[in-house]
């Protein structure tokens, strides 16, 4: 399809009637070439659609500038968020980025991991859709000295870098917030319990409920895909439980506010008879009302700290074995769907 | 920083004790070689880190796999969705994506579209920040014949195709409809008009007010960025016209919702008094009280047609010129901001 003629220095030295070496030179820069001809040059170079040839410095120098990027799921608020920040920075440094998406299949996240590898990137980005059993699917990367670094949900193994926030304490703060508006029932709707954010969440939820005197209950558990029907369904759920909750502390705000929209249409008085939580400080949580209580996730910072962190370490300025895990500022934000004052 | 070794071909050999032609025809999975083989190569060659030699290969086809991205931020709705839905075709047929953004910058689209092309993209899938007065920037890819494909945010240049919705007849029909229900000042809340989206909206707009017998007021023209905070100023703006609109209809759905909860505060009725309507059916449409009238933006499938093309036309299937526009489906739905009965 493309046509077969790339141009090369030699073309350009030809048509300029000046010597290979001197085009070479010319398009590094270097400073022993006039600026005129440097000018000519690029100029020419623009004009015969030259393009730097880095196929072949790749094989020199085995870098491609390229860095992988593997997410659960490219359209969700938070991600999308990262991705951002990780341009942001990558772009700066003149990295490009590959992307791609697992959307809950555990053997196409085996398979993007494993297409990054081949693509040769310098350096991968992950946030692994379920916790990893094992690190053996990066173990190919380990060998060869390709830095990993994992972002938003974070892995255990030493010789990666975590950029996180601390999901514990914010899940902690956030159930004792409730509890101290006057829950005594509250609800915890989150995703699957083998993700380790969620995993984490949770766990924050229950050493909250047992510091303020509250037991943990079966029933006030609720695990979906936190989606906005997953929403909508869990606020159909609490409508017919005869033991309701008084409190609902959702892992997400999207599903918290489908939760509450469907409980609210239903004639329940929110917060009154429940108080209701989400997390990320998502844009629906500013909307919908009362604006919904949360836990503001720094996810533009998210995804620039774990850029700049990988690029550092390709540069020598850092190495990602050094410090295990970052773990960014993030806090409460409470908001009318929970103040019951 | 990474080891100096790469696997090569040569070294399987050795170990498996086997030639090189072997090991070679055993990855390609030439049918003359046993699957006993086979397997054992394949074996091997993971448990060595062998890593297809793809560089060496894109020199030979002069093909990447990899197609080139250019949006103008990464972090919105309908962006997001969009690549979720070309990311979802890329990996179906083995393509990389390059991700870039030009965050309203004019200057950084152009280094952006630089980059894609000294990264030797295949193909490359465009939505540009503004109207480009000539397609200059793009005259390296064309001379190749490296395909272009416009999405969201099309441009007239006749070598490309265009994979768009009719923004100027939904904005049209959004008008109309306001205009139905009685509105007889209707306000247009609108991006940079030099984007051909929010001219073709634009013109919609003022077509639907002629048809409906209404003319065109200047002080119902409102240009902004569009954001969070444009559509706060935007409500504040109303709140002190001494001559209100009568309805609104904003370009995206994120500003018409915190315009709309701006008045709402301020005691004005809504649909009764002031009547809205949004764009692109954001999550947010769905939580904002009333529920905002939009239309319904097709962004995953978009992404998906935009990709398919740019494959189809790079495995000789179909061009990219035999079409010049591809308008997918997209109406107008109703919901009570907007309905008076």
């Amino acid at each position: 399809m493309k046509e077969d003629k790339e141009i090369t220095i030699y073309d350009i030295a030809r048509r300029l009637n000046i010597s290979a070496a001197t085009v070479s030179r010319s398009l590094k820069e270097h400073q022993s070439i006039s600026t005129a001809t440097r000018k000519k040059v690029h100029a020419m170079a623009k004009e015969m659609g030259y393009r730097t040839n880095s196929f072949a410095r790749n094989l020199r120098t085995q870098q491609t500038n390229t860095l992988g990027l593997v997410v659960p799921r490219l359209n969700s608020y938070v991600v999308s968020s990262i991705i951002a920040g990780i341009e942001n920075i990558a772009s700066e440094y003149g990295y490009n980025i590959i992307i791609s998406q697992s959307l809950g299949s555990a053997k196409k996240e085996t398979s993007n991991i494993n297409m990054m590898f081949d693509s040769r990137v310098d350096g991968l980005l992950v946030s692994l859709a379920y916790n990893a059993k094992n690190m053996d699917k990066f173990k190919m990367f380990f060998d060869k000295n390709i830095p990993v670094v994992f972002f938003d949900r974070g892995c255990e193994d030493p010789r990666s870098l975590n950029v996180v926030i601390d999901n514990y304490q914010n899940a902690y703060d956030i159930t004792r917030h409730l509890a101290e508006q006057g829950c005594r029932r509250i609800m915890h709707i989150t995703g699957d319990l083998s993700t380790n954010i969620y995993e984490d969440r949770c766990r924050g939820y229950k050493a909250a409920l047992q510091d303020s005197g509250l037991s943990f209950n079966d029933d006030l558990l609720l695990v979906n895909d936190l989606t906005e029907k997953a929403g909508v369904e869990a606020g159909n759920h609490i409508l017919q439980m005869t033991n309701k909750p008084d409190g609902v502390f959702a892992a997400n705000d999207n599903c918290a506010a489908y939760c509450l929209q469907t409980l609210k249409e239903a004639g329940v008085k929110i917060p009154k008879e429940i108080a209701f939580a989400g997390f990320n400080n998502d844009p629906v949580s500013r909307i919908i009302e009362p604006n919904l209580t949360t836990v503001n996730y720094p996810c533009h910072e998210m995804g620039e700290v774990a850029a700049k962190c990988l690029i550092d370490h390709l540069s020598g300025t850092r190495t990602v074995h050094n410090a295990n895990t970052i773990i960014l500022r993030s806090e409460i934000i409470a908001r009318a769907s929970s103040l019951r004052n």
